[in-house]
């Protein structure tokens, strides 16, 4: 390590940036001018359960296998967020959900298809529509999806390594600190802890004649630090802890909470993740649950979080600016 | 290890059959009772890259991280051997590319479709229809699909886990060997030479306070051979063979051609996969390539790997036929 350098600035020093990223450093720039002084959120999709991984190394294997989430949480977020109004970016590990396309995965879309034939005075015309039983789900998801578009509130950009994902978190974050208190960041990133420095992988593939390897992993500096203290100082921060022991849970948050002083660690456990999360603020915490109707309504707890999180957020800015005002 | 067991007992015999594997089984046992004695081609795709990983744990990342496929050569594959006139039996990771569905990923269908009003005399229809622009490239894909669905010679089968691809490859190979020579396995799927044992792995999520971890992995028993000498005896079995070193390229896939006694290696280079591939036989090899205007004209390089292989299959069915007659 250089010396009197922290361990990001080392990380950033030591990597180049990922090819594309000028263009994606654009992208981020123009958007952000567009929306200048409307509120704003950067939403990152998991970097290690994107699109499921299949080494599994632990038995609740949280950060490398999921089969539960491919982004889900990310994706879904996003809709929600554009609903509510926000300008969105959306910063995923490409092939992992996106959103709105997300409700139709795999061969869902070619199932809802059928050929039309219409037979016209001088020829017969072919078009292919979505079946009438299809209309009632499709129709609107299709509309705000192209309402998202029309406005051009949702700007996507997509990653594929570790190291691109923390290129584009600074790069964002840096535009977003001109929007102060409007701007939040949900990141349900929580990057992996470890990761195979560049430096120690071998070049070719493992041979297995040479029996089984040992690898050893490095972590990850911690960029929540330097995201709060220095890139977005006025946004509101917050971050995920998902954990698979309940009783670490709320012990944990609270320590990222003291640690980098962000606003909010959204907690949950593995296994109930898609039901039940604890708001885990430095002085008090709740649960945001889904209960037995809503499950059978198929309502999204991302829904909650999301309408809870809007009015915290409402919130901060009005005390942010009162806080310049007196 | 239990006396007397090989590798590959004892794996399906320390492990329990996946949830749902009965399930699967039984569609199996369906589909190949009903296209008894036509050709019909297990293919399974890649374990390893299908979704694509996260933790690099190679530079010239084979095993665990492929940002350039996600099923590709399997999913394609798939879509000539039903062109092809094969009963086509598509073992594929969860989440990986489907047949035809492969072409339309993320937002690309939704990006295809526009909403039309239709006014009639009492109402207003609303349709959603695919933009005519977008007509040409969906049409056929979509018909052929159509046609793999009512002709009934598609059956695809997802699994998660290593445990689960391996119950699954057992289950389809010995439903396949009444089929004696008629049946194909095309084993994409060329399985992750290491796992992590279940008995060695965490039962939590490894904490980052305690450092980095390191991990074992073993490896994973070699399953070609049980499946060449028991359960498919009579079946042309292709396996895959990716590296990274042009070097090792054949000499490694003749010495798994020593080894299992099957029919044929597709060796690829993982750089140059998509362009060019080797077909190794036990005393010959060579290459099949596309050429500068097929990689214009967007050729798949699997549509010359199912046709070269429909032939050596053909005149392998014949030659076996006149060997039981002599």
């Amino acid at each position: 390590m250089t010396k009197n350098m922290s361990r990001w600035e080392e990380f950033y020093h030591s990597l180049t940036p990922p090819s594309g990223f000028d263009s994606s450093k654009r992208q981020l720039q123009e958007f952000c001018s567009r929306h200048q002084n409307k509120k704003i959120v950067l939403v990152t999709v998991p970097y290690q359960d994107s699109g499921g991984t299949t080494v599994p190394l632990e038995h609740n294997t949280v950060r490398f296998v999921d089969n539960f989430s491919a982004g889900t949480r990310g994706s879904a977020s996003a809709e929600y967020f554009l609903h509510a109004g926000y300008a969105v970016i959306f910063v995923f590990r490409l092939k992992s959900l996106e959103p709105f396309a997300r409700h139709f995965t795999g061969q869902t879309f070619l199932n809802m298809l059928e050929v039309r034939k219409e037979n016209n005075e001088h020829s017969i015309n072919v078009a292919v529509a979505v079946k009438g039983n299809n209309l009632g789900e499709l129709l609107p998801i299709l509309q705000q999806y192209q309402d998202a578009q029309n406005s051009g509130r949702l700007l996507q950009i997509p990653f594929t390594t570790l190291s691109d994902y923390l290129w584009l978190l600074r790069a964002a974050s840096e535009c977003l600190s001109d929007f102060g208190p409007k701007a939040m960041l949900y990141l349900a990133a929580a990057v992996s802890d470890f990761y195979v420095p560049t430096d120690r992988m071998p070049t070719h593939k493992m041979q297995s004649t040479e029996g089984p390897p040992t690898i050893s992993l490095q972590l990850v500096p911690k960029m929540l630090k330097p995201l709060v203290n220095i890139w977005v100082p006025k946004a509101y921060v917050v971050s995920f802890k998902l954990e698979t022991d309940t009783n670490l849970l709320i012990k944990k948050s609270r320590e990222a909470l003291n640690k980098y002083n962000h606003n909010l660690v959204i907690a949950n456990i593995l296994q109930t993740r898609k039901y039940t999360v604890v708001f885990v603020f430095p002085d008090s915490d709740y649960e945001i649950n889904l209960g037995e109707e809503e499950i059978k309504n198929n309502v999204e707890i991302e829904s909650k979080i999301v309408s809870d999180l809007v009015s915290k957020h409402e919130a901060y800015i009005k005390e942010c600016e009162e806080g310049n005002n007196s």
